[in-house]
């Protein structure tokens, strides 16, 4: 790895570029219905990591492509992701009060907005990914990312996780298979689909399209295993919700299965490989490398 | 209006075409999670009249364009109405237990499963108007009518309206101006979204898509009406749910503010003038002309 990258600062400053993308894509409260604005953009605003689009801007960036073509995808990726956090903490799923530390919308706006402010950021998903303003890509990519986004996050992806989540949940009898398709989909399929739209914004050819899906699907594996770990073990302050509150839920998890040393083994594991991944890129590659690395970081 | 077409078996014939094409759209049960594929189904196949993928194909045909770049978008535009009827049923929102005469999703499948059942379909609209097969339309004009589904689904949109409809709940002093928001957000976005795609997949001119995008407007308004009057007055038969279940929930509707007799005038202008906006179409143009009148011969 390049120590020269200051993988805080690069996250920092690529934060920034994203929560300004994010603000210009989305309306303000100032526009009618406030409540619905208000509603989608405390929850896009509740201090996300923003991980899903620096991964969009990195795979881009990785390809010596232009920005600009890489920020309508970053921005439609956190605003699913967004939705899909909203939905997850119904009552009716996951009925969780905290979300990063602070309250869930479905708490602060009532049920029937979270849900409706769920759908309006799912749907202007699409709607940036439409909008032809200062993206110099060929209509056919961006037909095709549009193409990538609702399939990682609809019922061939996401939804499905989300789905076969909530139907195991109690069940201790999970098996193998299971708890794979679970973390391939519910988080996996929209970090790949981060790789994938970053690098088809990037101009890339089959083999680097292969190349950066290969390092989505390991890195996405990491970063859920060791989600679960510090749900574990992890500190409330850092993780901004209940310690333990996914095994109270008896929700199936990696270390549930494995143990948590055999679950930072398979995350370390998966991270190298992830690098490996990487190997026919150049240094403007460094920041997805510096990721992989942070991911483990987190559970050291 | 042309005596020679019979609507019914139009609407028939043509409700078979978009039943088919939705059938190949989305996958079956056998698909995992069955339990999403189930929902999903359950609420698409629950005997939907087909109005706005109708609507779309009409359109195309107004213009002689080729059907085969109609159907993707029709039935993105029902797969968005099923799932907006899902959300609309949830208890959060209007608590419907019963739907064109069968038990609502979330009564059947529960909560979270309906939920997210919606959002599958919602996301699964996006990912059939990005499938390239079949398609003979231009990328960039697949783009558009992306922008166009997008724009008139979220929160610029229906979105928008259901909002506003629930926070007006049980308020008898809602103005006309918020009505009418209602009105044209809830119900008329999605009605004059199918005009404009089916006219952009037709090969519209600017024209062409002005005058069916007026008449989507005037139907789509029309529609509404004579909706909330079958509500207070219809046959719970034809009507698949509760006759007056709007005004127990205290909803504002066009017939509360205006009375019946008003509501009535209002409609049949609407659909006069609809009518008139297709003034420079021909024969081909007759259907749309059909369904028109066929709006308010409901209320007859």
């Amino acid at each position: 790895m390049n120590v020269s990258l200051d993988l805080t600062a690069y996250l920092k400053q690529n934060r920034e570029v994203v929560d300004r993308a994010l603000e210009k894509c989305l309306p303000t409260e100032k526009r009618f219905p406030g409540a619905l604005f208000r509603a989608m953009r405390y929850s896009l605003f509740a201090g996300g990591k923003r991980i899903r689009p620096i991964l969009v801007l990195a795979a881009c960036d990785a390809l010596g492509g232009d920005r600009e073509n890489a920020l309508p995808p970053a921005c439609a990726l956190e605003l699913i992701h967004t939705y899909s956090l909203i939905h997850d903490d119904l009552p009716a799923m996951d009925n969780d009060d905290l979300r990063r530390g602070i309250a869930t919308n479905h708490k602060v706006f009532g049920e029937a907005t979270a849900i409706l402010a769920g759908d309006a950021l799912l749907t202007h998903a699409f709607q940036v990914l439409a909008d032809v303003e200062g993206s110099t890509l060929s209509e056919q990519d961006r037909l095709r990312i549009v193409g990538e986004v609702a399939s990682a996050a609809g019922a061939s992806g996401m939804v499905a996780g989300q789905v076969v989540d909530i139907l195991c949940e109690g069940d201790r009898a999970v098996d193998q298979p299971t708890l794979e398709f679970i973390h391939t989909h519910k988080t996996g399929a929209m970090i790949r689909a981060s790789l994938r739209v970053g690098a088809i914004a990037g101009g890339a050819d089959a083999s680097a399209l292969q190349a950066l899906t290969l390092y989505g699907d390991r890195i996405g594996l990491a970063f859920q295993i060791t989600d679960d770990i510090l749900d574990l073990e992890g500190d409330e302050a850092v993780l901004g919700k209940q310690v333990g509150s996914d095994l109270k839920k008896g929700k199936t998890t990696y270390p549930a299965f494995h143990g948590i040393p055999e679950s930072r083994r398979r995350a370390r594991e998966l991270v190298d490989s992830a690098v490996a991944d990487l190997a026919e890129f150049d240094s403007r590659a460094e920041p997805l490398r510096a990721i992989a690395g942070y991911i483990v970081e987190r559970i050291r």
